[in-house]
């Protein structure tokens, strides 16, 4: 064992698992065969902190062979596949995680990384950037670059960077629009209609469906409510998405409305306490309450259990509340993400979106860091453009170039 | 403890289950609240053979709130759910049913039921109306009348009445067009994408979709697969079905043609073999198969073992299996019905159109026995078109009727 | 000139037209191309009183390439393309129609036809058929057969064929599934949708759009109205089409109820006074009315002006009706189908699959009239299939057959 | 009469038409009413080069009700409608424009404008613009500031601004959110498929439509082929965008390829050359070819002429090509927007969107013009949102706002 894991007779579970998603994030490899001639990553150290699951495995492997070392610690203490952490090892990646770990265990795993003195640090949320920036100054001090995975550890990064004390360049992969786009529209929609069925066995169709937000996050979930031939309801506070919306088919009125007639709520905002005491006193009995915005701030469970005066479990991520008015209302995942903690999260073709970001822009550091100064820098176009190649690519999907006269045009008319 | 049930402490595990249930069944309340006060079930023995799941126990639950005396076996060994049993057992319905029962208990079992000399017999499968016709002729000629759930018992039935052996009058509730089309199109047209997306966690968007076959079920599962972003092939032996198809919106080619291009094919034709070897061998690496037909016969699993140098399990439900070509195709769930093996089955909101048929069809029976002969009947239209009622009822919507000059206008065409 | 036709000059301009039609009515080239040897009608002599159209040309051609003598009267004194009837004058068919016949007129032109005593009477409304039973008797006896294109026309032949009367075999090519699934749903579904937009230039996306009625061209609409992006309200007055509405992601409610909130209401029922006085006056000020039912009494007319203080023409098939309350409502087209009235009807397509059916009709008509008694007739299983087979030949599409092991596991089943 | 029309008897029609447009444009009438007292126009003199609509002449009529004096020129010489034109005169708007102008006379016309000395500036094209600066720099140079309503007129104006000539500060309506979205995607979507419907008169489902770009008007034409039941091929450069049209629904593919299945072609690239010879010779006999791109570029009309022996007009904006190949293909409306020549352009609803920008943006010139550079200016967001609020108001539908809580959150991200 080369790093500390808990199942280390579990690494051919793992491999199994890692092959599946290593099937289905194709890019990753087509990026590899590209650059496995040249080994733009021979000798080079990465330190990186993220879920240790199947499709991290896949990015971690692709980093090897091309030439890396990696050590890897957990981005969560309770989100570890240890068989996956498994597999790894027996590979030869330094794994620093298990399902489990207390939270002294997590920071102390997360230090362990910055041990090997990582050229390039890859973080999801920001604790191995921040604990290099506060605690290991010296090994921050001498990093190429970093990237990030998720818009809190950008957020935090901007920050740092704005008080003067950021000491590496990072790129924030989570901006790039094959990031964005993709896992917000096409994977939370289609994941947050899967942890609906999955947490509550019912049928789709002929409910009543109240999205709140029209974002990204929101445009999928209502595309594919509408799919499952549910009749949706949007609520926005922006007057252009809502006009959109209507466009698109929707209906929109407030929550306040929409509350009297829905059977299912999910809110996709980034805002707080979005369905509140107010929304939920005029709710039809039965309805069911389910988030699918990053915090579990966008229904208020705070309004919910004041009004209630009784509440148990009915089925698995399915509480049920009895009001003080007598009514029942359901509340899935506690009002957490309902496709990570009912479904499982974003399919693998997302994260190669994702991951796809994350492997090219570290190439990217490696060739350009000493033209990048120490701020919070997007994916590069380029870049962003060539992950949508790969990825088409994988597919097999061929699509037009433009010829040297429509060029030309292009050019004209800037 | 009335019956013979394993695990009677489950008793309250399963009552919470069994709310859940009764809540998104509504019409089934409306049922039985508009016939509490005459009870037209009161000293009716009714003996049932059911799968044990939380829908049948609200079934049962009416019908011994209208005043009937039940006993119920369940219709298949594995599928009983204890704790429900036990809820049930609780209630003074006598249960004879667990999960894991042998052969030999599954027909002891059955015995059982005929013991308490049912005036009503409901069953999904026919064992028991067979059991009662070559076992216990003395009991069956006694029987006013009986239902039955499942295409595969009608046939059996048919069977019996042609030969001139059917001792009593049988409705087939699986005709009823609330059965057939909300249960085919609808039902298991989500389920089957949601056992798709369980088995396998891969998004559908983008990916090409064969559905091989255009009846109920075919329309409904390409219609949802449509909705959850994929491209969606049609294949079709009936050319006014393929037709359909395509001004629907999908592509209809043949089986040979999709072969080359899918990458998820399900079948849902009540055919044999069709998905074959000279399909499979065209397929594209990775391809997925699956199946939404009743039995599971429709992909060829014994060509695809032809075929193949290994196979291995890389998930619950998925089976890899490499081909001498070199190619990998994946079959889900053994070839069987993937809505029942990866998701769970039809939601509960479809199994109230179906057992509103049996409750309403049951009642029929106790009212009409007299008049009615020894054959099998289609659910009276009347019956039919009041389950649709009472469904509409319990969810608070309102139609239109036909005006008194309308009623004339529809009659002078006549 | 052989009939009776008014710009013969215009024979050019008739044949580009007919030319567009045939291109895109492929079947019935391909039934030509079948039965060019045999030639089946051979010295048959046919009358017809069709619309007098392109579509319509493109079917008569075929039987005289077949071999027939074809002699046509026009099925409505205002519908006769007076270029189509020139170009077939000049290839040698015998048309007697021209655009603006009086009722003299047009009755005068079906007695010539009659007049060439007819083997086979072509009809669409059965005023030829019912011509030939009354003032034409001896010319009816020796008829062998008849087609009847039109859901009137059939309830007029059956009228007869009760009184016992019918002189000869009648084929109801309206009844064939691939006349009036392909028709009703697909072919008024788009040219009602069609219709509006040219009748109202208005943008059809986040506008409510109820529809009345949810048979084969309610779905159609409600199908292309939700395409087009709007929000789709349906009225019924049978619940299992309102269950299957609300399933197929439409809301349903009564008429009262949706006129609060509909712009677009569009009737499609087959009953009368379906949207009344009572509903008008709660619908919202610039509300608009169109039909898509056969005849002009869905939208009670009547009502409108009763409860209106003045009406004017505000555009081309849009009526102004300020009514007292000081609404203002919108009737398109006066009420009539506003497929017909604001756009051109039925696509060629659409006009294949009923004229395909006409002509393998009549082919079978010639094989089979000794079998065939006074009455009227289906269009036998066989044609319709074929219709659909030579359709799917025509467009290129190839489909599956079954293998002789799945023959004979769909007989075992019956 | 105060302008140069040319049938003042007109009038009456040209009113009825406009108060149609004006009920379909009840933002112009909120933003109107909100002014009505304070009346920020009163005294200004506005110079106008629109298209003489019935749109228009809601925009215009406003603008007067303001406060404002009017002169108006029409923006093309073949677009006014005389009706509109005499109704607008007999109000008191000084209109110098009439359908068919020369060259010389439209040029005149647009002189004419410019002799009120305007003080705000309203172009569609940047001709007026383009005549002040060029011809009028006295008055140009008195001028408080101007708007622009296309892409093209915009460029210029950049191009005048990059050279330091430009006089006045000009918004460029063009870019809002709410003109741009609202109308490429919307109004074009809808009105495109309009158009080809009327142009073709065929059916739209089972067709196989390849749309040529994925930007805010292809997706808006690949929804509603969609939508109508069409098969749907997208064709991109832009890998991206490519990826998105997959994970839609769509099948994505080289021109190249598609050009073998297509059966309508609609290109909306704003890029020239799209479709060209090589595509065009693997084209099925009878594909029909459609340009929704601003330019009439996009289709190669060159090489269609080239490679073909013979063409001749089969409908109404049909153009028939025999190629050399001995294959037939239809281009429509000769390769112009097809959308404007077939069908009646944008729906009022989506002209009221881009004039309330024009309406707003003149108003906030009037009030801000001394803070003004002289450059071109993006509409204000708060305009481009609060045409969003008038919008929503005027139909009546009500949505969220942020409560105080949920303010500070939103601030604390930033």
């Amino acid at each position: 064992m080369k790093g500390r894991i808990k199942h280390p007779e579990w690494a051919d579970k793992g491999r199994i698992k890692v092959e599946w998603a290593e099937r289905h994030m194709p890019a990753i490899g087509e990026i590899v065969k590209k650059y496995l001639k040249t080994k733009p990553l021979e000798g080079i150290r990465i330190g990186a902190c993220l879920h240790v699951t199947k499709e991290t495995a896949v990015l971690v492997k692709a980093l090897q062979q091309l030439g890396a070392r990696v050590r890897l610690a957990g981005s969560n203490p309770l989100t570890t596949q240890d068989d996956v952490a498994a597999y790894l090892d027996s590979i030869g990646i330094e794994v620093f995680a298990w399902r489990g770990e207390t939270q002294d265990e997590y920071f102390e795993m997360i230090k362990q990384v910055t041990e090997i003195k990582p050229d390039i640090v890859v973080d999801d949320g920001a604790d191995l950037h921040v604990t290099l920036h506060e605690e290991k100054k010296e090994i921050a001090e001498k990093v190429l670059g970093g990237t990030e995975e998720t818009t809190t550890g950008v957020i935090r990064l901007k920050a740092l960077s704005k008080a003067g004390k950021l000491l590496y360049p990072v790129i924030a992969v989570n901006n790039a629009k094959t990031k964005t786009i993709f896992d917000n529209k096409y994977g939370t929609g289609q994941s947050t209609i899967d942890g609906i069925m999955r947490a509550t066995s019912l049928l789709i169709a002929g409910k009543c469906v109240v999205v709140c937000g029209y974002g990204w996050v929101g445009r999928g979930i209502a595309m594919r409510a509408k799919g499952m031939g549910a009749r949706v309801i949007v609520t926005e506070v922006d007057p252009i998405k809502a006009i959109e919306a209507l466009f698109d088919g929707f209906e929109v009125m407030t929550i306040e409305k929409a509350a009297e007639v829905g059977d299912i709520f999910i809110t996709a905002t980034g805002q707080i306490d979005v369905i509140r005491e107010e929304h939920m006193l005029k709710m039809k009995d039965g309805a069911i309450l389910a988030n699918s915005g990053h915090f579990n701030v966008e229904v208020s469970v705070s309004d919910l259990e004041r009004i209630s005066v009784s509440k148990r479990k009915v089925r698995e991520y399915v509480e049920e509340y009895t009001l003080k008015n007598g009514k029942k209302l359901y509340l899935l995942g506690e009002g957490r993400l309902i496709n990570l903690v009912a479904a499982e999260g974003h399919p693998p073709e997302v994260m190669m979106c994702s991951f796809s970001n994350q492997l090219l822009s570290i190439i990217y550091i490696i060739k350009n860091h000493e033209k990048l100064e120490r701020k919070v820098y997007n994916v590069p176009e380029e870049v962003d453009t060539s992950v949508a190649q790969y990825i088409l690519k994988a597919w097999g999907i061929k699509i037009d170039e433009l010829t040297e006269k429509q060029k030309k045009y292009a050019e004209s008319w800037r």
